[in-house]
């Protein structure tokens, strides 16, 4: 059995982390930890656990995890970097859900994330943890960053058109809904429901930091230099992405479709509808995976993508598994929710 | 023109008020205070007012508020208790939307609220406001404390029924079911769109402070003993209370209906529906309305009663106007919404 | 393998059935029946089945249900009791979801649904498929009811109560609110989100089928006579029933929480919660879980219990999962899911 | 006093004319037409409007609208071409919500409503009622074609950046966010609570009615050949459409938000928000108003503009009223609310 740990079990992604490990055959968590709610059990905070999650917090000490084959970070931006060279050391393997991995360039995290980075020497180790982009180099990685939410479902869906040169990247359009549980599990005004709910808005239209992540996953898989207009949106559901993608096509000849359909022939996370298909949300609501079209209107130069994840799951804790599994040589789906919560 | 003032006006009861006064056509607010928001432009917080509302909160000072006619409060519980004599002396009528005046003993108000009251010799001037039981002390008040939410659809549900001797009042049950923005403008884990929204809970079963509210109210209209069993509950809805209420009938010979359509006939703000119906509290979203229907099932001896009201409209801001057009002698409907916002 | 037929798979209990089957490791769906839709391919119509569910829907004939150990009725009442005889002479196990074999007496058929009984000689041998009640008919069943979703929150909530004594059944009330899924997959007005969406209502208030199936289930389990009040509510979400019961207490001597703890002990799917807690019906959503707390405010004479469960999964195909687990020999939890998708 | 007609009063466009004319001072609603429902009190069907709405439901023919001095059509596609004839030689207005009139090739209609336009000899003399566009001819106007929801909200985004040349209007995107009411009052699986709740999708990504209509409107303001791609969605709220549009500037000099203050300083039902605001959809629920906000990211080549309506009451209703308001000489806010219903 792989120990597992969980650093900062109290938020949205940690909580689903637990659902998901929970049900994996190969998985004991050992510790999940919380600074605020450490010593309350955790199936008193969380009832949808009892009888199945038999822990209390703890507070987040390495001591603590020292005995996991693996830890994921499930806290807010700014934690792992501070803890993951320590277990590294202790060769312990490292999944972290928060950004602090995932750019590259620790001028862009200070650019972006407001302070200098606690640890740029590992930058150059961790691996981006998109499965259907970094198979390879997860499976021999200690440190993986995975994807936020919004960049896995504009980068499935961009994927085959950047990769193909079918598209000129130079005016990509990602119009992104989110919903609210992506705000995580945090007291604050903006996200009650008498605020958010019935209501639809944008918001950090100016620059948000999914959009820099989004650009250098995208950038690494083309020679052509990417440009993207980015605007979140936050929507009256719980669960739930849905990135519209404008994009326009280099040339009038390629059968889009089939070049979708044989991309993420052999995935099994990524499903590319038939022609002519809008995918719901719900579809994958609770599952880990990434339903897809792509339409081309009019047969005119412009191709459209809809991608739909379930943030919390493929945008998150599912990815994170999904993660864990390619680590410990495991198959890919072991314990990986595939059927969506409909209706 | 009655020169109105607002003191709390950043809370839900606080923005509804002010957008029924902005529809008054005999009323100005002259002051809308907030201690913790002074010097913002009150439609920057709320773009839903932006044209119609030109103030900036100030500080919730005596004087800022002594050119008023009438003072509203709509603030947490506690606040009015402590500037309301102040403001009686400048002859300044008071609306206090909240609790501290709803109770007539003092007692009673430090049992349930947590501190001993803080001008206890105001309670016996307080008018409970109530215009379908008070109506005519309400037009010669001071000093209104109008009624809490829950006791509003609870009280209107009940009266017929107590006051007809029609039900014998020792075993009440009163289950009813609140919309989220009941909770308030506050930054709260459990308010969040993602823990109430598609999920429903009951709440205090153990006691709510809206319990002795109701009890006083309905005691105060029989000479028989009241006892009460009252649940409320969270529904995944923003406005709207529904209140189901249970009553074992004394004698099997009223015609119910009849009994509730006579009682409100001349009440604008009461809507006694056809025999047979179910309201819903959609069609109270919004204004200043009580829809009730009284069921019978299969003739036996339970009445049953269903009352649905906006919670922050005949719940709170619309009754506090209502009872404002009162005290000043206007139409007692003046300027109040009538028409449910539906769809 | 249990080979398995789903008779009517496109309501939603059908698609919550095959949900629940496509993780089954003892089962392998062969069919699935639809009249309207024959011909089409499951997934098409749902698309969060792709890849897990490869079934075309086919006429619903008992020569493509032949093969067959078990058949699942996910039909409109008044359907399984045309084809039951037919699939027991083939010595299949039939389980029905719908109300045709829940009442005992053909009269209370006739009455409540409106057409004489097609089958009343199975009546004697259909067994009431609530497993914390009939677990040993369960196991030998060749036909088995499968309670209603109300029936099945209400009555596991009252019968702790209505077994020792605690309570005098005469005057129960279950006040019930049901998310909209319990309305099916229909198109009809009142479904409609733009009609049930931010609204809640009481309906059927003078008589719901459900009424005598719950009155029969308690009468079974006393020998005093039940009296109930049963008025359920349309609430705007999607899954959940949240039942508040009311009864009156014979004595004051009984330690409630101690009578639920024992009660249950045993069930793995009735979880009683610590004294003092409130249920969400969050915490059960997608799972075959129903959740429990039982207060007495004030340490009066009122028992008031809080029952939630997810009403397509303990209140249909989980429990109907449960029963075919039980007629088949298998562990009682084999399949099912435990934990509740929050958020 | 005006005497108005609606023919199709039974929708949710027809409802929500009932609540503005019921408020409005100048008019009297003296006939509503439904041909399914004929013979049916309005207010029984729509019970937010009892007490306020007097009439019964009455068959459409043209002799019930005889004595109206305008007629409202809340239909169908299709049906008022095939009446407005004959009111406008009784010397009646029409006003038409519906799409009747509102393409000025009787081609474009029959290749987007699939049926032969049934008075293309009006189509000429039809007026586009957008009133911040076409405010003089509509004074003069006896028939008027009132946009759509979603042209509504995008023509007003984008107006004026194509007007005033600020960009290249050959390739505009507009991802539109439209609340369910948008479906309208029918039966359909698709509009369900349960299908439609708690998830996102786009539709009509192939082609969309509104699509020629907006292209139109927008060509007619500008000698630039207008691209556009157009992409709506389906979002979990009942009322609300949030227009999010793409544009590539012309030219890096102008000051967008200059731009769209001064286009916009008259109109009283168009709000640009200030720099950097975000508008939500539920600041103009149930009110006539559009809110927009302009934005350029990073002072690129791409304007970005927010523009959110009340699809029943600026996309329908509303504006509907605030085009009879100019046909009869009426101050143009006469009767229409401008305050959402927030929260």
């Amino acid at each position: 059995m792989i120990r597992a740990g969980i650093v900062g079990g109290t938020g949205y992604t940690g909580v689903e982390l637990l659902r998901i490990l929970a049900g994996h055959p190969n998985v004991e968590v050992r510790t999940v930890t919380s600074r605020q709610d450490a010593g309350v059990i955790v199936s008193d905070l969380y009832p949808n656990l009892r009888g199945r999650v038999d822990l209390e917090f703890r507070p987040p000490e390495i001591e603590t995890l020292a005995d996991c084959h693996v830890v994921f970070f499930a806290t807010p931006n700014g934690t792992a970097m501070r803890m993951a060279r320590e277990l590294l050391d202790l060769q312990i393997k490292v999944i972290d859900l928060a950004a602090d991995f995932r750019l590259r360039d620790p001028r862009d995290w200070e650019k972006w994330y407001g302070e200098p980075h606690a640890c740029p020497e590992l930058l150059d180790e961790a691996v981006y943890g998109l499965p259907e982009v970094n198979r390879a180099a997860i499976r021999d990685a200690r440190l993986i960053a995975c994807p936020g939410c919004y960049p896995t479902a504009v980068q499935l869906g961009f994927l085959p058109l950047v990769e193909s040169g079918a598209v000129c990247g130079s005016s990509l359009v990602a119009d992104v809904k989110s919903g609210v549980s992506g705000a995580g599990r945090k007291a604050q005004l903006t996200a009650l429901m008498a605020e958010s709910g019935e209501s639809l808005k944008a918001y950090a239209v100016a620059g948000h930091r999914h959009h820099p992540e989004i650009i250098q996953g995208l950038s690494a898989r083309t020679n052509k230099k990417i440009g993207l207009t980015f605007v979140p949106h936050l929507v009256p559901m719980i669960r739930g992405i849905h990135a519209t993608l404008y994009a326009n096509l280099s040339s009038s000849g390629d059968d889009l479709q089939e070049l979708f359909e044989t991309r993420y022939a052999n995935e099994l996370f990524v499903d590319v509808l038939p022609a002519g298909a809008h995918p719901d949300t719900r579809d994958v609501r609770g599952c880990n995976r990434c339903q897809i079209a792509v339409h081309r209107p009019q047969q005119g130069n412009t191709a459209i993508v809809l991608s739909v994840i379930d943030n919390l799951v493929k945008g998150a804790a599912g990815q994170a598994v999904q993660n864990m599994n390619l680590m410990f040589g495991l198959d890919e789906g072991t314990g990986l929710p595939l059927i969506g919560l409909y209706p």
